[in-house]
């Protein structure tokens, strides 16, 4: 290479599975002047996340903090500083996420059991049930919104059962948080992650943590450090608490644009922007199904803000997500796991969350599925969409 | 909290130990729109950046990447992945983050045999040599400039060692690349890591890593999986080449501000580059001394980059450093580790290694100490500085 690359990424639609749009303050408060970590003002702005993070999870949690990565750092601060050799954990497994907990979690040297349901299905609490009174369990860990799949899972039930069995209860809040509720004392959540891309509408690249008392005194009363040191709990902790003790230079930039993101989803208000999301979600699955097309994960359970929608028998997978990309600007995510080349991931998340987003994309799709020669009620598809973002 | 918070981050001179200041372009081009993390355009960008990397590491490795988080994600990439259980290493300690590596080392279950030198020397080639000989080793890890006391460690005759007895080399490079001379290839280091924030002068949270083919053998032919999942150079590795699978939503915006980065380096030119930063460091080293200051490193092993000058006796570390922020804007970081309260960490690290800076700190530094009874020859200082940056 002679020359030296330019860059220039074109303007796009961002209707997959994250990251989504992100509101022009909070890309604009990425290029404030860098402050260093140990800046008193830098403390301040670290502070005032930790608080908003508490409000948006809606929790009184004093560990709550962000993990410098994305929303997989989250998932591995909590399942490795959680576990140790020796502990049993229980894994519920419907989707491509839930999958990786479970392997996260069998690094740890715990003992892993599965519990499963279709993709496209929440985990049954009876199946839950089960393996906690087969053994001693000290975690039990599933997905509220399954990225993979589009489907939300009912928490109450399952950490009901976590309260009697003395286990604690871990809910990975990558997709739900800030779009759809999310309670985690209400609930008695007992450790949650979440990442910036989808619902909070920041960029990649930070993962709100919190920890109830109960399972930050599990991490503290571990035998060994957890396999992790960048994400050693006790290492963050002590950074984001007053001791203020250096582990890792923060993503500066990146905390900006989280503290603005945090700051727009609590100036909209949790409930409006959930309702938003509802509305928004609703709207373009209701438009999806009057086009002709199938949805596929339960219709008690599915999401608003990502929809699995079941790619019609014929049409070409990639020549459609192609050509919505190229021709309208817009992404969305194909199927991974067990629903590759199945369906498509269409979400609407935060800034992506919009009316006009639902239209330009119903549009876009039956307009490319009549190419392929699908029969798509496009008319149809509109009309219902449109009374349903009215209502 | 009742009000939702603003944000308005004050502008620092940052001569501390990173972060350092950021280009407005680098600044800008976080504010780019986001692309999805697998979009082929955004796939463009990535590549461009693994060419931009390997030219600044020197090197023509294959695997070369950026981790999803700062600078400490790199160096737990590297040493988790190139450890484990039943493996031996042998780690330098000679400042704060040699010891770090042997504290990741330790919890891979590696046998770890530490070689120390003071706080302010480098690591004697010796030294390693004799636990080289000790038994079998896999990996020999050194800090090539360490943060903690201002000391570049000679890397030529280590490596030498390494080829000898068949022991991969570790080299930090977080405070050296794009500062000072790093020749990966040319030195016949195996695996390196560095940050963004430090010489390369974009905001935190990127890791460049390179691996040579060996290393990359190493990480392959390993038993069971690396410690940690999200840092799994395997996984890793499989979304940075042709795969593009599928692992972690790219830090989007991040890797925009490295890819300006990287090709303001390259625009510059390496070498140029260094003698800029070598001429500012030597003169502001000059300056403090003919202030009648004492350095700590050893003189011939002083980084440019990065200054440790010692506390004269009777002043107040903290009172110093909170008024240079205070009145002046500047951030010098204090010492840590075996350093703590005894030295200054004056850094001089991309943009901000600048003559200006190099005057002003000098000049704002003089007359605080003045205050403190300190008899500092400001004029003397600044008249050799200045030579200094003619020359």
């Amino acid at each position: 290479m002679t020359e030296i690359p330019t860059l220039d990424p074109p303007r796009r639609v961002l209707m997959g599975p994250g990251p989504s749009g992100a509101d022009p303050s909070v890309l604009a408060a990425m290029g404030l002047p860098i402050l260093g970590h140990l800046d008193p003002e830098f403390m301040r702005i670290m502070d005032e996340c930790q608080r908003m993070m508490r409000q948006i999870f809606r929790t009184g949690n004093e560990v709550t903090l962000a993990t410098p990565g994305t929303g997989t750092s989250g998932m591995e601060a909590a399942v490795m500083n959680l576990l140790q050799p020796g502990d049993r954990a229980v894994i519920g497994i419907c989707g491509y996420f839930g999958d990786r907990i479970a392997q996260m979690a069998s690094r740890t040297g715990a003992e892993v059991a599965i519990v499963t349901a279709p993709w496209g299905s929440p985990i049954a609490p009876e199946d839950v049930e089960r393996e906690l009174r087969a053994a001693p369990t000290k975690l039990v860990a599933v997905v509220h919104a399954e990225t993979s799949t589009g489907v939300r899972q009912p928490v109450e039930p399952i950490s009901k059962l976590c309260k009697e069995h003395g286990a604690l209860l871990l809910l990975d809040c990558v997709t739900s948080l800030g779009g759809v509720p999310v309670e985690i004392d209400a609930w008695g959540v007992d450790a949650a992650y979440s990442g910036t891309q989808k619902c909070l509408s920041a960029p990649p690249g930070a993962s709100p943590v919190t920890l109830s008392p109960a399972a930050w005194s599990a991490v503290q009363a571990r035998e060994a450090p957890s396999n992790s040191w960048y994400l050693d709990l006790n290492l963050l902790e002590a950074y984001w608490d007053s001791r203020r003790a250096y582990h890792h230079t923060s993503p500066i930039s990146m905390t900006y644009a989280l503290h603005r993101a945090l700051a727009l989803v609590l100036e909209e208000g949790l409930e409006a922007r959930w309702e938003r999301h509802e509305r928004n979600g609703r709207a373009l699955q209701a438009g999806l199904e009057a086009m002709g097309l199938v949805l596929h994960a339960d219709a008690e359970h599915r999401l608003p803000v990502l929809t699995t929608v079941r790619i019609p028998e014929g049409v070409d997978d990639g020549a459609v997500r192609g050509a919505l990309l190229q021709q309208s600007g817009i992404e969305v995510g194909g199927g991974i796991g067990d629903l590759r080349g199945r369906v498509w991931r269409v979400g609407l998340m935060g800034e992506s969350s919009t009316p006009g987003n639902v239209l330009y994309f119903l549009t876009s799709l039956g307009r490319l599925l009549r190419e392929q020669g699908v029969a798509a009620d496009l008319g149809a598809a509109l009309d219902v969409a449109a009374t349903r973002l009215d209502a």
